[in-house]
């Protein structure tokens, strides 16, 4: 199975259940319109990259790990777009939930999400000694999403008078890209912690790409509009360092995530995975100096 | 320690981490304002007596499970409060956390607490065969907060051109106190499923109780508005059975949570503390018939 094929599995196995025949219908339509057809899955496919890099002897779990991953992402997505933060129209390349759906049904699906994040990890357990992974991975994600340093704190950050483009980015973006990294880790039964500083530079280059995009992109290529950081006052690494000192702040920090990669059976083959991960969102003149 | 002091130190242990000093500070301050004070606690309470009728044998795993319960539950008011919802302007004798700190912070805070929900019990292990006892907790709380028959869901049945009252009440409300009673079992290691039926049972009699109130009551004491219901079109036992009906319905569905529970050490005391809770939400006419 290759791997955008196991991750839309896994995924859709995560989700069956937030969108299956007992459900409230309108609810369980809005679900799978928030988490398919999906981005980039670049989340759950680091999870994945990492498992296998550790060996993956557990896939079930590498599977659950990747899974509550995208869908604390999409959760966020679904949340970050309501009309009370960015109202943003579209998500996607499609109307974002809210639109689609309307608000209500916006605010729950993301709830919905978040708790079978939680829920996906339990239930893949095999064997009585995969539960300890399954609570490593549990722990991860909670604490990527939750606070004081998760999504929700990153979003929070938005609301405060005055706040470090660093630490917003690391807690908004970069504690997914981390818990991706230390679950995929966690779930093949490797030390979380020394897989951190991967996900966490991938994550803030993720984020500092994304900010270039805002200002320099095509919305028709993206899915969605431009320069909506600026509108909004956001936090941005292009407001902090201008395009080109965040160009050379991106190339610095998928360095660093390179650099990082611990001794693991898979090492050589994982750099190369990044590296090409790194291209779809890495501006073209910086391709080459980064990997 | 008292029940009382028990129960809120479990829960501000819970909280601390969504509203330290790391947290973003309007985050940190809108958090305890939706958990503290709290208001009669009863699920904590639920799950805290069924534990202890099982020995209590993990008064740590307890305690997580009380408050993860306690969190989710605090979670939910706060976005059903929001005016995508019910736009309810009181809760527990205050301006609605919505009010207070805006709609942003309400959304981030009820994202906030859920995911909290879920860190907590992981976090409580202290030895290796705590795993599977956590794990279950965290099972049981996800399936009482998700899809397709938890919180999530129940709120989602009201956004449905039609929906059964039973169904409804039982996914909004119901759930969360069949998890209380099964995670106070699975903490102390007894059998969770054999205790569902009398958290099932005293929930939908909770919320029966509420719909009596809700066109009986006094607001002032409530700390809430009255006839919000059949404003709202809401399903409610008194619209579908009547005042008499839904009265009668209490009364049957007290009897069948005191005849449903196990066997199990503390059963006597147990029915006792079940009881006097019971006084706290029955009409004055059922109480002695109910016990």
């Amino acid at each position: 199975m290759d791997v955008t094929t196991r991750i839309e599995a896994a995924v859709e196995n995560a989700v069956d259940k937030v969108a299956c025949g007992d459900c409230p219908p309108l609810m369980s339509s809005a679900a799978r319109y928030a988490v398919f057809p999906g981005g980039a899955r670049i989340r759950p496919r680091l999870a994945l990259a990492v498992a296998t890099a550790c060996g993956d002897d557990r896939p079930w779990l590498t599977d659950a790990a990747a899974a509550s991953i995208e869908l604390l992402h999409c959760a966020s997505l679904v949340h970050d777009d309501l009309p009370c933060f960015d109202d943003a129209p579209m998500r996607r390349g499609k109307p974002s939930t809210h639109l689609a759906y309307g608000e209500p049904l916006a605010v729950l699906v993301g709830d919905a999400l978040i708790v079978r994040a939680f829920e996906v990890p339990g239930e893949a357990i095999k064997r009585s000694d995969d539960c300890r992974r399954a609570l490593d991975v549990i722990r991860i994600v909670a604490r990527s999403a939750g606070m004081p340093r998760g999504i929700a704190a990153g979003q929070a950050w938005e609301l405060e008078p005055t706040v470090g483009v660093g630490d917003y980015q690391r807690a908004k973006t970069g504690s997914l890209f981390a818990a991706a990294s230390e679950a995929g880790a966690a779930a093949a039964g490797h030390d979380a912690e020394a897989w951190w500083t991967l996900g966490d530079s991938l994550g803030e280059a993720y984020q500092v790409a994304d900010d270039i995009r805002d200002v320099t992109g095509n919305p028709d290529e993206l899915g969605k509009p431009v320069g909506r950081d600026a509108e909004l006052g956001r936090p941005s690494a292009v407001a902090q360092y201008g395009v080109g000192g965040a160009k050379q702040r991106l190339k610095r920090l998928v360095d660093t995530a390179m650099d990082s990669i611990p001794e693991c059976p898979g090492r050589a083959e994982l750099k190369t995975e990044i590296e090409v991960q790194s291209r779809r969102f890495l501006p073209a003149e910086l391709i080459g100096h980064a990997a």
